[in-house]
């Protein structure tokens, strides 16, 4: 059962030792603790051909700031090393193909399964985000702009939605830039509320993988930097995947 | 701007002997620091006449460890000092009648605003949750059931999802308790995995108010306390709110 594999996580987070020696960032051509390289799960988390819809794609509730830096990323895909995530309704699509730790094996059934931070389909409304993540400076930066129904105080966004919108940017940095699975550890400071509308941008840096586990920072904060929203840690969990034999 | 009332939060979280000695629990008809009694506050909060649709009242998703938890707090709520929070929409629909500090004036406009833990309105599907107070002893528990809008892990409980839960259940507590109006700080440590569609428990207790603010922790379990799924503490600041005059 999960709750197995999470208690592993459990125990490991008090233990120290178990990984060998500690990797610290930044490395060329880095390989997990389990063998898999960064270049390889990325290309399996980004299939170049696929039927399913990505969510991280420019509509026309973005904010004037949040297009231009998407465009901006986007020219940095082309030339320096950086990647544009596709965002599918579940975590489901993205783990296709995978045998899951024990406990974690998908069942198919009927329900309308969706990641939370996709969980509102109306365009502007909900969640709108991308990120973009660098294989080599395992770094990630997120675009976040939170809609109305993302209200905490009058006119700004919930507390709770920029902790899960930094948990769900550590989960895929830590997948990709370690298979980091499970969130151990989140800490968050607050320092300045977001409007609703406007653009939050995270960034996120993987600090070291050390006895299994990820340890990243992330600094939320307006466009031009003159407004520090939030910064928080987040430890993750390595835990190892295996292939379909049919992949 | 509100931006400044949060650089106070920051600035405030750097000093430590701003509101006098300190207030620890627990004591009787306690006052917060701004003069409002827990009870008035309670009242405002709680009116006995709405014509607002109350979300956190029993519905046909709810899971029968969720229903007879809140049959069995409802029975407290008669006895034993419990108070059931009612959960509306929008915040703005729990602070009308009070002047917000500068900056949080809520503007009239046409956009429906909803608190980003009732972002989702189908039954089941997202957040469903109940939040019971205890005002003389300063805890709550709320009864938190996710959907399989909420997922992370297939099957599970997103981390954020859990993450905003408890800042939401934080913050109504810090209000009551003590009007705590924003989240300073909010680390959580990560044990188990909530399956969708089954029930946590969260315990909330504030350990102290000192320094204009409030000291809380979580423990997220299952109902029948075997199996921890996360604790956190939560730090939120006082800022004062007025009564309009006409109120």
């Amino acid at each position: 059962m999960i709750r197995r594999a999470v208690r592993v996580a459990a125990r490991l987070s008090q233990r120290r030792a178990l990984a060998g020696a500690p990797c610290i960032l930044p490395r060329l051509n880095p390989t997990s603790a389990f063998g898999s390289s960064t270049d390889s799960l990325v290309s399996r988390f980004c299939p170049e051909k696929t039927d399913l819809k990505d969510y991280a794609l420019p509509n026309a509730s973005w904010c004037p700031d949040m297009l231009s830096l998407y465009q901006e990323f986007l020219e940095k895909t082309k030339a320096d090393g950086w990647i544009k995530l596709p965002s599918f309704k579940s975590n489901r699509d993205h783990i296709q193909g995978l045998k899951l730790p024990s406990g974690l094996a998908v069942t198919s059934d009927k329900s309308e399964w969706r990641i939370f931070t996709r969980c509102i389909q109306v365009d502007g409304q909900g969640y709108e985000y991308v990120i973009f993540f660098h294989p080599s400076k395992k770094k990630s930066v997120c675009l976040f702009q939170p809609g109305p129904y993302l209200e905490g105080a009058p006119g700004f966004a919930h507390g709770g939605s920029l902790a899960a919108m930094m948990d769900e940017t550590f989960s895929k940095t830590a997948y990709l830039a370690g298979e980091g699975l499970f969130t151990l550890n989140l800490s968050i400071r607050f320092k300045n509320l977001i409007p609703v509308g406007s653009l939050a941008v995270l960034n996120v840096d993987v600090e070291k993988i050390e006895d299994q586990k990820l340890y990243m920072s992330c600094v939320a904060q307006s466009k031009d930097q003159q407004t520090v929203y939030a910064k928080s840690s987040g430890i993750f969990l390595q835990l190892q995947l295996e292939e379909e034999s049919s992949q």
